[in-house]
C-alpha cells in the first residue's frame, strides 16, 4: 500500500506516481504487471484521471510500458530509463527590488580596488612557469607565505617566519583549521560576548564546550576568563568587535601570562588592524607572546582589498604547525594558485603597501563624511559609541527607549539596508553599524538623510 | 625557580633567557632587580658565561636595563620593548634533490592545461563589471553554478539545478561541509575499505561514529552495510579508489534502495568520472535517486581541467540545502570571484567540452603507452589489476612474496617516486599506482624502464 495524503500540498497524482516509482526502483520487478487503473483508483479512492496521469508520467519516463489489450508491465531498468528530469540547469530570476542605500559594514567600494595593476600583475603571471598539473603548496605558495611573513612583521609587529602562515580562502576557513588542530590539547573555548557570532559556531561543531565571555570597558573581562576554564579563546583586542574597544597592554600581558600559565591558546582575530584613523595601528598580541606557543594570529586581506579575491591567513605557533604539517590539511591548497600568485606579485613590488595607505586615507575620509553626516541629520538624537577604526561608526540614541526593530523595518520598507550589532554579536550591546566602505564619498550624505528619515520617525 | 634540562637540545642560556623573559612579562614588576650573574650561576650550576649570554640578549631587546655598579633591573615594558625579534619572513632554502620520475597519479602535465585559453577569458573577465568592494554569493556564482548543473545534467545524468549547486576549493571542503550540514540527523558514518583516506577522519572529526565497509569484487558489501547501522555512506561507484570497480546497476539500485529504506544519505564521489577510456562514463548514481534526497554528490576540477585553480563543486539535495541557507557558511564564498567567473565562461563557450575530449584522447593515449611499456619492461612479472579509466594502472607482482617497503626504498634511492595504493587507502589491497597523467606522451616508458629496475630488484 502506497501512502498517500490529500492534505499534503503535492498534488495526488504527483504522490502517486512517486511511490510507485520507488516502488519499482527498490523492488525492480521486470515484467511485474501493474494494477488496471480503475483497480488503483478505487483501492485508494482516486478519480480515474488521477491515476491515468501518474500512469502516464511513468511511461512518459520508461518506467512502465504499455502492452496492447493487457496493461502496464514494469520495464527492464536500463540506464536509458534513468535519464534525468529535465533539468535545465538555470534558475528562475529573482525579482527583488534593488536596494537604495546598503550600510553594510564589511563593505569596500568596488573603485577602491586596484584593478588595473591586479589585471596587469595576474596576466603577467599567468604563464606557463606555473605548474597547472600538480597540486600546489598546500600551505600557500612560499612567496606569497614571505610576503605576508614580511608584511605583519613590520607593521603588525608578528613574530612570525613564511613556515608558520597558511594561506586561507578566509575567516572561516582559518578558524577551522585552527579547531581541528587543537581539538588534541583543548576542549574548552571562550569567545567575546558581545562578539563575532560565528567563532563558537565553528568550535562548537568541532565539539568543543564554548562559553561566552563578558567584554567590558577594556574587552575581555579577564576574571570571567579565568572562572569560565576555557583554554582557548577567541579575541579581537585591536579593534573588538562590535564594541570598538582596545584592549590597553597591561590587559594584553596579563591575558597572555594567564594563557601561558594554563598552556592555553589565544586566538587574535586582527581582522581590520590596517584601518585606524586616529592613531597608529596597535601593534599585535601575537607578538607580545615571547615564548612563541600561545597565540594563533588570524588575518584576512577581506577588509583593505577585497572580499571578492578569497584570501586570508593564520600564523601558528609551531607546535601547531607540527600537527597541521601530519594532518591532510596540509596537502591540499586553499586558495588558487594564480590568485596566490598575483597576491604575491602586488605584495612584492610595493602595491600592498601603497594600496594600505591610499585605502586608510580614502576611509578616513569617509569616516569623517559619515560623522559630519550623521551629525547634521540626526543632531541631538544620537550618540557616537564607536569610531576612528574600520569600516563603520556605531550610534546609539539618546532616548532610553528605542525600538531597533521597526528602525529596521521602517527602513526595509524604505529599501535601506542597515545592520545592527546585536544580530551578529549576541549580548545586551546594541546599536546600528553605520557602514560607510561601500559608498563613494560624495554619497555617504545622501545616504544618512535618507536613514534619518527612518531614524527619526522611531525616536518620537 | 626556573626549569633549565640540559638534556633538551636547546642550549641552556637560550632556555635561561626564555625563562626569564616570560617571567618579567607574566609579572610585570618594574625597577625590581636581578639576582647577580654570579648568584644565577651558582643557584643554577651554569657558568658564568651561560648566566652573561642570557642576561645579554635580555638586554638586547630592552627586558632589563643595566644600572652602573648596580646591576640589572626590570624594564618598563612601552610596546617599543615588544618589537618582534629579527625575521626576515624568508625560510632558508630547501636543498633536495629532485625527483626524476614522478608517478604520482593524481597528477595532469601542465602542458595539458589550456593556458592560453584560461588567460584570456581571465583578462577579459577581470573588469568594472564585477563588485571587488563585496562579499561574492556564499554558494558560488550564478552563472558558474548554472553552467555545472548543465554540464552535471547532460554528461553525468545528475539531476539538479543551480540552486543546489555549491561551488568549493576542493573535496575536504566540500565533505566538510556534508559532515557539518548532516550533523543534526545523522551519527553513523561509513567508509569504503580500501578507500580514500580521508573521508572518515573529516566525518570523525565532526563528531561522527566511523566504521569500514569492506569493499569486494563489484564495490561495497551491502550486506556489511546493512549489518554495519551506517547512515551516510561515502562511496566512489563510478571507479572505485584504489581498486577501480565499477558498482554494476543491480548493486546501484540495491544501495540507493537500502539507504532511502533508512532514510541515509549516500555521499558519491565522482572524482574522475571523465576519464574513462574503454566504454563511455558510468552515468552517476545520484541520477538513479528519484525521490532526490538521498545522495549528495560531490565532484571536482581537479582530475581533467588543473588542481592548481581549486575548485570543485557539491550537489546536494533540497533538504541539505535548506540547513545550509541558514548556515554562516551560506554567507562566504570558497573561490575567488575571478577563477568563478572564468571558469563559467570556460564552460559556456564550449571550451570545457572540448578541453574534456580532448584530454580524454590524450590520457587514453597515456594510458596505452604506459600499458605498453609496462609489458615490454616488467615482462611476465606482474599482473594488471585496474585499468581503462583515470589517471593511473594499478599493477601487482605476480609473485606471492613481495616486499612492497623494499620496493618503495630502492626507488627512493633512484629519486623515482611511487605510490603504493595502501598507504592512502588502508585495508589488505596493495598495489602499485603506475600514475601517467604528469608525464608526456613520450616520457612514460623512459620512467617505466627506470622503474622497472627497481621492480626487477624486489621480484628476486
Amino acid at each position: 500500500m502506497y501512502h498517500l495524503d490529500p492534505n499534503l500540498k503535492i498534488p495526488l497524482h504527483i504522490q502517486l506516481y512517486k511511490a510507485i516509482k520507488r516502488e519499482i526502483i527498490s523492488q525492480h520487478r521486470v515484467g511485474d504487471k501493474l494494477p488496471s487503473i480503475r483497480k488503483t483508483a478505487t483501492l485508494y479512492h482516486l478519480s480515474k484521471t488521477t491515476v491515468e496521469a501518474a500512469y502516464a508520467q511513468l511511461y512518459a519516463e520508461g518506467y512502465i510500458e504499455s502492452r496492447a489489450r493487457s496493461g502496464y508491465y514494469v520495464s527492464e531498468l536500463y540506464f536509458d530509463a534513468f535519464e534525468p528530469e529535465e533539468t535545465s540547469g538555470a534558475t528562475p530570476a529573482k525579482i527583488t527590488e534593488p536596494v537604495r542605500y546598503d550600510f553594510f559594514p564589511a563593505q569596500l567600494h568596488t573603485e577602491d580596488f586596484p584593478l588595473k595593476t591586479w589585471k596587469r600583475l595576474c596576466t603577467r603571471e599567468t604563464n606557463a612557469s606555473l605548474d597547472f598539473g600538480a597540486y600546489p603548496d598546500g600551505q600557500g605558495e612560499e612567496i606569497l607565505r614571505e610576503e605576508i611573513a614580511r608584511y605583519l612583521s613590520h607593521s603588525r609587529g608578528v613574530r612570525c617566519h613564511a613556515d608558520q602562515v597558511i594561506v586561507t580562502h578566509g575567516f572561516i576557513d582559518g578558524m577551522e583549521l585552527i579547531a581541528k588542530l587543537g581539538r588534541e590539547r583543548y576542549q574548552r573555548f571562550g569567545h567575546e560576548l558581545p562578539g563575532y557570532h560565528i567563532a563558537h559556531k565553528i568550535f562548537g561543531a568541532y565539539g568543543y564546550r564554548t562559553t561566552p565571555i563578558e567584554v567590558g570597558r577594556h574587552g575581555l573581562r579577564l576574571e570571567k576568563l579565568r572562572h569560565s576554564k576555557a583554554q582557548v579563546v577567541y579575541i579581537t583586542p585591536s579593534h573588538q568587535y562590535p564594541t570598538g574597544v582596545t584592549m590597553p597592554i597591561t590587559k594584553r600581558l596579563k591575558l597572555l601570562a594567564h594563557i601561558q600559565s594554563i598552556d592555553g591558546l589565544i586566538i587574535e582575530d586582527d581582522y581590520d588592524s590596517e584601518l585606524a584613523y586616529y592613531n597608529r595601528p596597535i601593534p599585535s598580541l601575537q607578538g607580545l607572546d615571547t615564548t612563541g606557543e600561545h597565540v594563533a594570529y588570524v588575518g584576512t586581506f577581506a577588509k583593505a582589498l577585497s572580499p571578492a579575491i578569497r584570501v586570508g591567513y593564520l600564523v601558528l605557533p609551531e607546535w601547531m604547525m607540527a600537527i597541521y604539517r601530519k594532518s591532510y590539511d596540509a596537502h591540499f591548497a586553499r586558495v588558487s594558485l594564480i590568485t596566490q600568485r598575483t597576491l604575491a606579485a602586488f605584495m612584492h613590488e610595493g602595491h600592498w603597501d601603497r594600496h594600505i595607505r591610499r585605502t586608510r586615507i580614502l576611509n578616513q575620509k569617509k569616516h569623517q563624511a559619515m560623522r559630519e553626516a550623521l551629525i547634521r541629520h540626526l543632531g541631538d538624537t544620537f550618540r557616537i559609541v564607536t569610531e576612528g577604526a574600520g569600516l563603520a561608526i556605531l550610534i546609539q540614541p539618546r532616548a532610553s527607549e528605542f525600538d531597533w526593530q521597526r528602525l529596521k523595518q521602517v527602513a526595509d520598507e524604505k529599501r535601506i539596508a542597515i545592520y545592527l550589532a546585536k544580530e551578529r554579536s549576541g549580548g545586551e550591546f546594541e546599536a546600528a553599524r553605520m557602514g560607510f566602505g561601500g559608498f563613494r564619498l560624495e554619497e555617504i550624505d545622501t545616504a544618512v538623510a535618507a536613514f534619518a528619515e527612518c531614524w527619526m520617525k522611531i525616536k518620537d
